[in-house]
């Protein structure tokens, strides 16, 4: 198999809303978002895979940066003065432009979940939904690199990994 | 935007390792692999964004689910005797095949991650690397739904998701 040449085609399950227009001033993780609330939209043929959701308190959120910038490999974060790789940060300017965030859930309604703590600008293409399972996702880890002492509560972006209006059409493919 | 026709591409940046050739005997997450060990296997171009990686115990890392079998909305989970919504489990036969994993980091040699707590079949193509710092992504969650009282030590999947050989060719796109 040449990877070079395979690509994986991904539909949008749904949307995201939030009261984030822009990447200026919006939260940098859901950890410093105040708990700012949102709702999940899904299209509708996707609603029967909610059936139980209601029973987690917490739900992890796949979805398209779309609105990020082209792919950089070395990028200069918000935490730090340094430059890191793109793989060792959370940079939304990456090869593949999937965003992950850690949602509390709020409440269901048909095809919609009230959900708050997010970080992603409103409007933002879902791709998935899979439910928070301590047990399964918060192994023991220590040593956090570069982060370390740097975790600044209430950090929010700027407009550095944002997409230009201009290059918006060149930058619409995530690689 | 109609996001129903709304495509997003996604290219591997690589390959993960593992020892499991079939679903059948696969740790079904990480937490339940007793630290099996893998590589990671970044294509050369990518290699840039590794910088600083080894600053950091764990890893999440992002996947496609490539030999899951057709997405189900209601499914029938290792877990559970009853039925759930799709996103209320961690199932791989999703509408778009996403897989995430937290794998623990022992070594960077070049492109070449060695990594263990792997629950991925062998070959699985990599999309992402973010590395997995618990403040951000260690937030309170209680409540886990059905997985309550569910969570088995060294559960191991059976070939029920499975692509089947013979339908392999008409399963290659996520939806």
């Amino acid at each position: 198999m040449d990877l070079n040449e395979t690509e994986i085609v991904l539909r949008p399950i749904g949307f995201i809303r939030t009261s984030f227009t822009r990447a200026n001033g919006t939260p940098i993780q859901s950890r410093f978002s105040n708990g700012a609330e949102g709702t999940v939209e899904l299209l509708p043929e996707f609603e029967p895979g909610l059936r139980d959701i209601e029973g987690f308190d917490r739900l992890w959120l796949f979805y398209e940066f779309d609105r990020a910038s082209k792919p950089r490999l070395i990028v200069h974060p918000y935490l730090d003065s340094a430059e890191h790789g793109v793989f060792a940060t959370r940079s939304p300017a990456r090869p593949n432009r999937l965003g992950m965030s850690s949602v509390q859930l709020l409440g269901v309604e048909g095809r919609r979940l009230r959900i708050a703590d997010v970080d992603m600008l409103d409007g933002t293409p879902l791709l998935d939904i899979k439910p928070c399972v301590p047990q399964f996702d918060y192994l023991p880890a220590k040593r956090i690199g570069w982060f370390e002492g740097r975790l600044t509560e209430g950090a929010v972006a700027d407009g550095r990994f944002e997409q230009q209006q201009s290059s918006a059409a060149e930058s619409d493919l995530a690689c």
